[in-house]
């Protein structure tokens, strides 16, 4: 069983995988940056018998589970980092501190089409995509043992693809990761300095400012951030002040669905299809914990839900590993009025119903 | 002039590194894994002029600077992330804050030899490359707008690497990095509370143990992480308590880079010549600064330098960035047997020298 593992010195924690476990000479390159063997694709319209049991489908028709006739389909990691299975034990070690790998790791199958990446779906097939994510975190919520549920894609080799089929995952871990605790407490001082949303805050001065906004829709804003960590990357915010992504009504995600097909058929011209990771940063679960202070089922309304767009152009390098910072040779002003000044492709193809 | 810009909700800087700016389309791969054209490259011996001028060459014969004669050179890197020259500015804007990119961004050339990469190099000649850092950090701390410098080296595409020539690189900053402020700031806390250092702790605990430690040799001890992020990260430590790299003697760089010549020839073994980042963690400069708190000045000694090695053969994907976890298929207990039981090459094949 995979377990969770504190490092002391850098208060991080790691995921041991030993689903995933390699021997050194595994270790060697698949390549999702080609379509491959369709016929061979697990995720493939037809194949469903290659995946573990399907978790949800949206759109499906008359059919039986497990076959033909969805649209987006969630399905359990077939190696997966963590398990929903077994006793979420916690114990010390000597110095070290360690906790069962108890979790979930869920694929999200975009659509039927092994050709159709998100930058090519219409607006109401990226829809079917956002409602999956919404459903199982209301679903995964459920379980007192899950404190919090990841979401993102990650598309092309260099972005951790491991299968061409367009697809994103949902990774929910016992502990709220490092980076969502940070930006929880900031927003949670902000708000209790301030009584006023940082995120908020953010939107405002950057909409005034506007050199750092490539554009804006009825509910979202889209920000090149000024202390970008990559070149072009991007974060989707809504407007309004929404804490959690779960709780977004319908309309929301329909305008959500058009602006990223608008934002990433722009990036696919601007930066010619490059790798990326989009990661959905959301408040976690309001349920009170047995054992949990009161803190984490107050702080959730302090935060603001968005997307982060990164796309992987430049290398994670010794540096940058070694230090925190980043270096971003794209300053966000000039992201921003590239990314303006792309037009739109638009390109809303219907295809053919699979069957 | 590149900057330094602080995002407030991740609270991490960046560099905004306008000397190596890109447009979109200059976003291609250059390709370090291969030779390439010896005639072209900057650091091959011979081609000193086309680098920017030398700041250090060890093993200089009676020959003037900044051509042939060298065993190891120093020189500013061509398209700095930082440059040593200008006024340090630290401003407010907003709810942002920036400091102008002041620092310095040096290459140590590690040999003449364009295709003799570090594990083919005798200890001898590593000695000398471990030689020119202590000597860059003793002489950059004399500029007391220097806060930190950063030694590392990047091996391989994947690893961030843009040259094939053998080399290594050194940042400084006008901030420590939030990565050693994390590091100082733990083991100051634990010195504190236990009057011991959590470095000297681990070792203590780690080779009483054994299954994480891959061997040891009289000054240094090698140690795969309770927590390790990546499969085969390797940290090698002096098992006497030094915080400070700078003020190694001779006999313990020698020391060093026998280990570094056995540890790397066998990691090459092992996973067929990976990309990876060598990543040198040291105690800042203790010279007090006008404005820093004494903090800066006592803090250093409770620290514990060390190299870490970390390969690049998994990748930092949406989950990693998103969430600060590490997914390691690999136990670090597993990698420590692999590593004992890989023959150790030992090849020291002495080389002609140049000209």
């Amino acid at each position: 069983m995979s377990e969770l593992r504190y490092d002391p010195i850098r208060g991080r924690w790691t995921i041991i995988a030993t689903e995933r476990a390699f021997r050194p000479h595994e270790f060697r390159r698949r390549d999702p940056d080609h379509p491959g063997d369709v016929g061979a694709c697990p995720f493939e319209y037809g194949n469903e018998e290659t995946t573990p049991p399907e978790i949800l489908a949206i759109g499906r028709d008359h059919r039986p589970a497990n076959g033909p006739g969805w649209q987006v389909r969630v399905v359990a990691n077939k190696f997966p980092a963590l398990r929903v299975e077994g006793e979420l034990t916690r114990e010390g070690v000597g110095i070290f501190d360690r906790v069962a790998g108890v979790g979930a790791h869920e694929v999200i199958v975009e659509t039927p089409h092994h050709m159709r990446p998100m930058a090519d779906m219409d607006a109401g097939e990226i829809e079917l995509v956002l409602r999956a994510w919404r459903e199982r975190l209301v679903d995964l919520r459920r379980d007192p043992r899950i404190r919090y549920a990841l979401i993102f894609k990650n598309h092309g080799r260099e972005a951790g693809a491991s299968l061409f089929h367009p697809h994103s995952q949902l990774i929910a871990t016992p502990i709220i990761p490092i980076v969502v605790k940070g930006e929880l407490q900031v927003a949670r001082e902000h708000w209790h300095r301030k009584e006023r949303c940082i995120f908020c805050d953010l939107i405002h001065q950057e909409r005034a400012l506007g050199d750092r906004v490539p554009w804006e829709t009825d509910q979202f804003v889209l920000l090149e951030p000024f202390a970008a960590s990559f070149p072009f990357e991007t974060w989707i915010l809504p407007r309004r002040h929404l804490h959690d992504f779960a709780y977004s009504p319908d309309e929301t995600l329909a305008d959500l669905s058009r602006v990223l097909k608008d934002f990433l058929s722009r990036i696919r011209t601007l930066l010619s299809d490059p790798p990326f990771n989009l990661i959905l940063h959301t408040a976690p679960s309001s349920h009170p914990r047995i054992g949990q202070p009161q803190y984490w089922t107050t702080i959730e309304h302090d935060y603001h839900w968005h997307l982060e767009f990164v796309p992987r152009i430049t290398q994670i390098a010794g540096f940058e590993w070694g230090s925190g910072y980043s270096i971003n040779p794209t300053p966000p002003e000039e992201a921003a009025r590239y990314l303006r000044d792309t037009p739109s492709t638009g390109r809303e193809s219907r295809v053919e119903s699979r069957e």
